[in-house]
């Protein structure tokens, strides 16, 4: 059977997904594409349904129980690629006790861009930052835009979402490292063995209240013509900077 | 006098300029925003015109007989921005015949993506890097996301834009610098002292003629749940750790 009807239920609260609201009400949200179908199974995640359209040719690694067949433009409507490849899973959000960090972790507070926490959150998986905490003021690292540039690594990192404060208690017993000029250069500091690094709003820099827990700053040394880096850069420059010590090849 | 009509020669010869065709045609671009414009004004850059909304509220740092002004109206149809600021310069591209470079430099093979071409263009500002050489495949390091993007590294880099064969004739006596999984760890690995970073294309890499010139491979190495890192991101990391040692504090 395939739906056509933009009316059915299943379609109309599965698109509902693109909006925040609406996937912290049903605890879910889309993935989108075979590549990133196909981590998503080699993932913990739980996939809830697979959808795919009438006219897909690529192959569907799912069992046929899963899959819901749709009409070309009912995908569409579920879709939020501008050349959708047809295939589309909607996935649990896993939920998790906030618990400290087993080692270095990530901190984002009050990045805004869905594109920059998507893209720091492929950056920490690359690195093997494991843990990132999201204060409430970031942008929804399960959006479609974010869940993209993350490219699995939403799969494959442990992603908790709290406030600042309840944050900041479990970090309680773990250094913190922020970015500012003011700071060492980070290419001559001797990180702590584990740490939480710290990346603030792209407008506004990291908040007051994390700054008044930081324990070490560092910087990212640069010309005088040039006076910051897009947030996403900054991240990546230091998650590796700080963590190549993990790489021995 | 204030411009009020998108018909006026002047104001629609500027509207087009968001389109490539148009700022090659002319050999000009626009520059939007205050800061942009003050950045702009301090480079090498000549500033041709500055068109200013009638209802900008904020100071115009520019001599009386260089500045337009115009209705809202049309400043909404000059601009690139959803929340227009309310001033925007135009300003004539640089004509640089292609030469070697001084020091370390970059080469951007085909990379597609205006925002990636602006964000790089940023780093490389920031890290030192003078030279940016531009395939013809690559996204207009001029347009408006890009020049945003640069966040006024358009003015402070030397940018060449030509084909392959022409820029890799310049770099004929420069090392060439190419990443992939197959190189030698970038964090073990000691540059030359001068040399040209290739970053490729988003989705297909390097081209064949510049990987048969490559004549070091680096890798970043990365965690085995994730397999690549997005393109300004991994640009920013290699072009740091290569060119740290020039910054002393």
């Amino acid at each position: 059977m395939i739906l056509t009807s933009k009316n059915n239920p299943l379609i109309k609260e599965t698109a509902a997904l693109k909006d925040k609201k609406a996937r912290k009400q049903q605890g879910m949200f889309l993935v989108e594409g075979r590549k990133m179908a196909v981590e998503c199974q080699n993932s913990d995640f739980e996939i809830d349904r697979v959808f795919v359209s009438e006219n897909y040719a690529g192959e569907v690694p799912f069992a046929e129980n899963d899959i819901v067949r749709v009409s070309d433009d009912v995908f569409r409507f579920l879709s939020d690629e501008k050349t959708p490849q047809g295939i589309l899973c909607r996935v649990k959000i896993p939920t998790r006790a906030l618990t400290a960090p087993k080692g270095k972790c990530l901190l984002l507070d009050g990045v805004a861009d869905p594109g920059n926490v998507g893209t720091i959150i492929r950056t920490a998986n690359a690195a093997g930052y494991e843990e990132i905490y999201l204060t409430e003021e970031c942008a929804d690292p399960y959006s479609p835009k974010s869940v993209r540039a993350s490219m699995s690594g939403v799969f494959f990192t442990k992603i908790y979402r709290a406030n600042r404060s309840e944050i900041l208690s479990v970090l309680a017993d773990t250094p913190i490292v922020v970015a500012d000029m003011g700071g060492v250069n980070v290419f001559s500091f001797a990180p702590p063995a584990s740490f939480a690094l710290a990346i603030g709003n792209e407008a506004n820099g990291i908040s007051g209240e994390v700054e008044a827990a930081a324990t070490h700053t560092v910087k990212i040394p640069m010309q005088a013509t040039q006076e910051s880096l897009n947030a996403a850069i900054s991240a990546g420059i230091i998650m590796y900077v700080l963590g190549k010590d993990q790489f021995n090849d």
